[in-house]
């Protein structure tokens, strides 16, 4: 493991895992129509987490590129989830701004 | 989270990651050329690992199936990784085995 | 480009694309409730698809594998797309289809 | 199909393909050693690309970003597979070239 991004890398694992469980969850809502963007920026979100995550663990030339823009996303996220009161929301509202002040770290 | 799935989902996590670490590491050893079935198999773990951990965390309708293939992948993978003294060539079969272990039992 | 593999990975990269294509498009219907499983299954073809392609044009040990999860999962894709009369859902049953039938050559 | 980032789309579909198939080709080298930041790049360039591809697709609210980001690591992967001889490294840098110039555009 890089030791220097292990924390950023279980960040982003796992802002992904809650991303992808987020968009599942909202699927099963009743009122599935109010979490349209929510789902969308959750598949966004679970990607690039997805791929920072891989990007740091080959130490990749770009990881910090890569992190700069996953905080994007997570910080959009967030704010989107965050408008929700569905305990998956919160939960991945909490995971992405997490992992957002991980990357912004990283790429710092 | 899917809590049933949760130690599977982990394992997977963590193997990808690992095996991204690895494939970067065997691409700076002195013998690359010998290390060059494991860099191959590093990658189609890492690609299987990162997807099974996110068809869990959607709750697919396929999970089973793609831990089932996960597992297989992960086998293959321990058993080139493990005859590499290297340090990265031992944790990685090392996660791929426990991988295969929690696919295997998810599958089931 | 792995010649032998190239309809194959072609059929794969397009369905990819057309899932997530129709999953986007089915989160602005108005009758999103409807679309549910259709918007999870686009989710785990789009995955399994990109997945396939890339393991092909690895020359992959596991792509004959990967394929025939994919035909699977792509069939069961069509099977629920098939049902819905929007455009982008009877493109993505077509596609999905064609991949099928395509991964079920190439594991064959 | 979103027609227009279809050219886009298809060009990230294309070198996401391009840089598996070099990846591979480029391990089975007999100097793998000289190959070692093609074939990292390679691996991101992959990732980058099929992520830029789907989130085109998708429509999604960080295409631009994504495709800004993608552009850059296409470059880079085309000036590095750009020195080297081999068939594959310079259809490589050839979809490369071709990918970066179509995100470029999409990201203005």
């Amino acid at each position: 493991m890089n030791s220097q991004y292990q924390a950023c890398i279980e960040a982003c694992s796992n802002c992904a895992i809650v991303c992808q469980t987020c968009s599942t969850a909202c699927l099963r809502e009743d009122n599935v129509k109010m979490m349209a963007r929510c789902i969308a920026l959750d598949m966004d979100c679970a990607d690039i987490c997805a791929m920072a995550a891989a990007a740091m663990a080959r130490n990749s030339e770009f990881a910090k590129d890569i992190c700069k823009l996953c905080a994007k996303i997570c910080r959009a996220c967030a704010e989107e989830c965050g408008k929700h009161d569905h305990d998956h929301c919160q939960e991945c509202a909490e995971a992405c701004r997490k992992c957002a002040e991980e990357c912004e770290r990283m790429a710092a």
